[in-house]
């Protein structure tokens, strides 16, 4: 079992900050989450950093030792890149990194500018987490690549656009007292079903918007923690790491995602637990589809299954599984290698009651999982975080 | 101390490969290096990717899943990276990976397209591994920077154009009999004199080429390796990684490079040797004087002696501590994302015997080491080898 406290998070809010860098937008989130920790920075090992396209937006490569030396540092440093899932994974290895005994404290996190590309720079540089030879030059985008995963979907279980825009109502109506979020704007069923159309059967509002910013999260062993009297209310018990085809004409079927049950799997395992232990979840829905190709993905619903649970009001912040109590990619925003890690954070907010959402979660509430997915679902990563006690 | 199995090993040549794309050339490297070690692509657990500017040369980001597909997989990978560190640290986390007891078979390599840019793309391309705000619109390049910390060298300890010439003049030499090496071209001290400058103090051959290639590595657990009944001749033993700070003006000095030293005590700690013990050297040579700084940073030898070493003869074939046998950035080439992993690759082929240049080790050498660096050595590795008993 993996036994990493989440000691601090840190995260800018997510929207549009033409003003600032990425330099600027992760030093903001890790000093932060490092005060957060109560952790000087001198005593952090490592650096695990998650980004996208920072070599298009900010011509920047190599940004492991440039974030470093943001927080202050100079230690050793590297960027993980996996498309949507970069953060994820940089919380993935960071966890391994004092698993494995080589790393007490670790910072692990992720940016994104993407608003200085504008909407066809950004749509260009999203392009390049699919299969540039055989899928971005056939004309596949990532709207039209969920969209094709959705109609899958519909055909092998049923499912409509009304039932999409259930999920898009729910999530802008978590982010409106989440001042971090992008979208902070009520939508009804009414209004997402009116919306133009970007890709059948999406209309604009099955999309999560285009963002910058950045989150961070520090984390520690238990031996560091005790050693400085550290408290944490949160654990990272649980890691998993899937992967499947790049291209989705390479997959037997459109309409499930095993690189997220893989993960979920994995971490599921490692924590010791079921997906019914799972109090809320924040999953990754870039696509409002993408949500529910989570949730079965995740063990939450069995496959057709997922696809009314929003309308049926289940996950719901009132109801049996809060989804995405953060206003999720969709209304809290997407900047992308930022995306895993601010997930991680939400979740560990949710549970130990700081976030602007927490009066939704059960008091009861022990567990919470995070699930970050890059591309087409070709990478996932799943955490599972339960309160410590 | 680590202790994983170095299995196998794959590499296409070094050079320009306009009608190869990364996918293909990858999987020319990887499926070599399974075929190496005797490994089934269904035993791998997870690929650890390095590539540096792919989003740019070949439009292709999320480059883990697309490269684990050229191999027939859909496991776990990620793409790590840090410049021209970038597959140096993929092995690092590698190793990594198998020493937590997470994973048994392992993938690390890397690759980079980078010929198809043309020089200036290329050159644009690599300034990306500087900062970009700071260093490059103040007009720094890496021919620049890296003349810079030549000047602040010899300002210190002095030194002369004619001693990085005989570096060069080495590597060259011992790439002729390598069919991998980009450059196979024997030259002078002369002619490295008297070729054009290109930033002073470096002529045209103080610079290694830019390149196209490939290289994998198949890292196994011992538990793996006995329960297959599988050999290995060389295994890793020691694993070390460094950070600096990203821009050259925020260093107290341009005459060392502290990442390396930082990497290569980090390693010698792990494997339980010391410089001394150590037979052959493969270093990060991208400029002749990028050997100096990392014989240095390794603990060959003292600030401001390594200048000589080449010059003497010490670092020849035929001398003490023969370095880069196979050729080096310098002669062997350098495509970015493929060269740490490449480099390792020839220090397990050297002490097996299997390389070309293996006769010029010593019948009873049985440690030697790997360094890449990042950037201006803001990100460095160092691996330990050594020959299994």
């Amino acid at each position: 079992m993996s036994q990493v406290h989440l000691a601090g998070t840190g995260m800018t809010s997510f929207g549009s900050h033409p003003g600032r860098t990425g330099r600027d937008m992760f030093a903001s989130a890790g000093l932060e989450a490092l005060e957060d920790a109560g952790v000087p920075a001198a005593d952090v090992d490592e650096l695990f950093y998650g980004n996208f396209v920072g070599t298009l937006s900010e011509r920047q490569g190599h940004q492991g030792p440039l974030m470093a030396e943001a927080l202050g540092t100079t230690v050793p440093s590297r960027r993980i890149e996996s498309a949507c899932a970069s953060s994820g994974l940089a919380v993935h290895d960071a966890v391994r990194a004092i698993g494995s005994g080589d790393a007490d404290v670790v910072v692990a996190g992720g940016m994104e500018r993407m608003t200085n590309m504008g909407t066809a720079g950004a749509t260009d540089g999203l392009a390049r987490a699919a299969d540039d030879l055989y899928e971005v030059r056939s004309g596949v985008t990532f709207p039209g690549a969920y969209a094709l995963m959705a109609r899958a979907y519909f055909d092998e279980y049923g499912g409509t656009h009304e039932d999409l825009a259930h999920i898009a109502v729910k999530n802008h109506d978590n982010a409106l007292v989440n001042d971090h979020a992008h979208l902070q704007q009520e939508i009804t069923v009414a209004e997402a079903l009116e919306a133009p159309e970007i890709a059948a059967p999406f209309g604009l509002y099955d999309a999560c918007p285009i963002s910058d910013g950045a989150a961070a999260l520090v984390l520690m062993s238990p031996a560091y923690a005790a050693e400085h009297d550290l408290e944490a209310g949160v654990a990272i018990t649980g890691a998993g790491h899937g992967g499947d085809t790049m291209a989705l004409h390479d997959r037997p079927t459109l309409s499930r995602t095993p690189a997220t049950r893989e993960a979920a799997e994995a971490a599921y395992d490692d924590a010791s637990i079921d997906p019914d232990d799972v109090a809320i979840a924040e999953v990754h829905d870039c696509f409002t589809i993408a949500e529910v190709f989570a949730l079965e993905a995740l063990g939450m619903y069995r496959g057709g299954k997922a696809i009314g649970a929003a309308r049926r009001g289940e996950t719901r912040r009132d109801g049996e599984l809060p989804v995405n109590l953060s206003g999720g990619l969709k209304a809290k925003g997407h900047p992308v290698g930022a995306t895993g890690a601010a997930q991680v954070a939400a979740v560990a907010t949710l549970l130990d009651g700081s976030h602007p959402r927490a009066g939704a979660v059960a008091d009861d509430a022990t567990i919470g999982v995070a699930q970050n997915a890059g591309g087409t679902v070709a990478s996932a990563t799943v955490h599972v975080l339960e309160v410590m006690e």
